[in-house]
């Protein structure tokens, strides 16, 4: 036998050896092999995307491999938690252009070095369907101080970061139903995992998630965890355009990546105080109520708005 | 805004919810939360399986999960570790018939038992292509414990647990090119992770690798990782079926998810206690050599057999 590496594993030794972490053990080994942080809790989340469903085909490269990880990472903020490493597998059509991967890793390689993480291990295999990433993200936190999405109560106020609406708009723009808006196409395909900020909210938030399937659908999830229901002030959810008409993709398209929490209702100068120190906008933009567990969105005048959904899903 | 959960999390939570240890806060987070093991090492390998490529499309929902369940499981045996928990994403066709996923599901408690461990986060979406699974698995082992694939030296033995081949010759099977064998069928769809072998052999063995891409192919990288040649006696490869027209097969075929390490010369004895103390059967193979990391196959007359090459690549 000749001791030239197999395709596969030239291919992945020429592309994703330079992502690779100490403790990939220069992903030639069975496994990553990495210290235990002593003193933290684990925090660990996946998350998988397919090509058309997900990302558009034609996507840049270079920014396909970052969504995903900044989704992940984005899991990390709504918990306070810290990135430690991931790991990443990767279905590749056989159809992939020349040049393909290694625009894929220099995203990667790029966000990498914003986000400070690197890669620990995965598996690069072939598929006959779209491309297909997954990706499991490892991040830590100090004991008992992680952000959880129970815990909301009736009182509490209800905030969001950034602008909502942005990645659902975003793809309207690249799918040429919006006009062209690059912010917005950005926005779409980069979004901003708000790290600082969920680092910044242990202990005063009282409990948070990310908003990835829609604001009005993912405020449900902190209504059914704590028990309670979420008045949503439409005229108050901080957005990049203010056309009413495009009221209800921005409450329910998804794919924002903002921090969506509970914090008590007289807390407002301590998260503006520490939204600040983080770098990251933060608006009140409701309450939560006594109630089952519904969201109801309002108009200036206090009256419901009827959506048609609430928010993204697959199935 | 209705408070009945949307389609893909109802979905979640009457499949995989009962999938789901403690750390998992009941898939409801957004990401899972777990105590770091305190002075141990995280072990971490992550694997992906696409219908068609890595299992067929047909094979029984209850062993397609477990697949790759134990393909993972088999990284944490090759390096000495246990295993701590699981996350895993879903690709799901929108074909699927009734009742698969709750079948897939039941496979998966089959051997979460088995083995130890549970759930702790995981991503359902949909796909147009063919069903793709990513598993990432967490492991332990004691700090500087690990088995490595480096390590190997001239001199040393090459072993082998179990039998070689069984789960080429099971996809042969399957596919109606080999005549009906339940055994090899299973070994194809359900290989058994040797993880009480793998942390039998700390301390002994000086290198360890699980074979998936042929027991040729795969030794070679404890060639590279050692810095040293390989021969493997042919004829002393534990197999299944002696037809020597399918000696290729079984040394190329990969899928395997055995065992191969390096031992000292004069280790025999030890070896064979320890791999008795865990229950599966070992085999002395062949031995390193110095010189360049190339893999001989020997026959019994020590002539070098040629074979069409050294296993499975996707590319």
């Amino acid at each position: 036998m000749s001791d030239a590496l197999p395709a596969e594993f030239a291919l992945i030794a020429r592309h994703f050896r330079r992502l690779a972490g100490p403790g990939a053990l220069d992903l030639l080994d069975d496994a990553a092999l990495l210290d235990a942080p002593a003193g933290k809790q684990l925090v660990l989340a996946a998350d998988a995307m397919v090509a058309g469903v997900h990302f558009l085909p034609d996507d840049p490269p270079e920014t396909i491999g970052r969504k995903l990880l900044r989704v992940n990472l984005s899991d990390l903020a709504a918990m306070g938690a810290s990135p430690l490493g991931y790991l990443m597998t990767v279905a590749l059509p056989r159809d992939l252009p020349p040049g393909w991967l290694g625009r894929f890793v220099d995203g990667l390689a790029e966000d990498q070095a914003a986000f400070g993480l690197q890669v620990l291990g995965g598996d690069t295999v072939s598929t006959p369907g779209p491309l297909t990433l997954s990706l499991t993200i490892l991040g830590t936190v100090a004991p008992g101080a992680a952000l959880r999405r129970e815990g909301a109560r009736p009182g509490d106020a209800l905030w969001v970061s950034g602008t909502i609406g942005d990645g659902a708009l975003g793809l309207r723009v690249l799918q040429g139903k919006l006009p062209h808006d690059e912010h917005l196409a950005r926005r779409y395909r980069l979004p901003e995992p708000r790290l600082a900020l969920g680092a910044a909210l242990v202990g005063v938030a009282r409990a948070a998630m990310d908003v990835s399937d829609g604001l009005v659908q993912d405020c449900g999830h902190l209504c059914r965890a704590g028990g309670c229901g979420a008045v949503i002030e439409a005229a108050a959810v901080p957005r990049t355009l203010d056309d009413p008409a495009l009221l209800p993709l921005i409450l329910t398209g998804g794919d924002d990546y903002e921090l969506l929490f509970a914090a008590p209702h007289d807390a407002d100068s301590l998260v503006r105080a520490r939204a600040a120190a983080a770098g990251v906008a933060v608006t009140r933009i409701g309450r939560f109520e006594a109630g089952p567990p519904k969201v109801r969105v309002v108009d200036a005048q206090g009256a419901e708005l009827a959506l048609p959904r609430g928010g993204w899903s697959h199935f």
